[in-house]
């Protein structure tokens, strides 16, 4: 099981017009057969700043997922109203 | 609904002195009455980045699990073995 935290830092000012294309990206990875988990958070104290949890069963399934059709047509649209690149750790669970 | 998201920096010659100190805490936690989820991982690339996954129902349930006993003793043995400030994020659901 492969478990990934995916951080996005987008203008303020842009927050209004990524929201639909996150909610589509969400819905559409939803209906992917090897998605376990996939939650979209903002962080509270700082707008623009939204977090991805992510389940998978491996990096394989999770790499299908970056070459999907709306993965590369919304990434690339959420991504031109980034503030700073985005950041993502895979991890394991311990416990 | 809060999430959380919280990281730790171990040394990474210290990962096995802290993991039955992580184990503990993640075990006692979820015996908290107000403990929706509280999840440990890895990070794959990091050695000793230990990342926590929490719900809880508001952030007085938060403040509660930071003031309990299990709280108060594991976590500053735990940061003793730190190699930089951990750091915490506060979230709302989007999707």
């Amino acid at each position: 099981m492969l478990k990934v935290i995916a951080e996005d830092f987008i203008k303020p000012e842009a927050v209004e017009i990524v929201l639909p294309l996150y909610r589509e990206l969400v819905e559409q990875t939803r209906t992917e057969p090897l998605c376990i988990a996939y939650e979209l958070f903002t962080d509270q104290k700082n707008p623009g700043h939204f977090i991805f949890i992510e389940e998978w069963p491996d990096r394989a399934a999770l790499d299908i997922h970056c070459r999907t059709e709306h993965f590369t047509r919304l990434v690339p649209l959420i991504n031109a109203h980034q503030r700073q690149e985005g950041t993502f750790i895979l991890m394991d669970a311990i416990a």
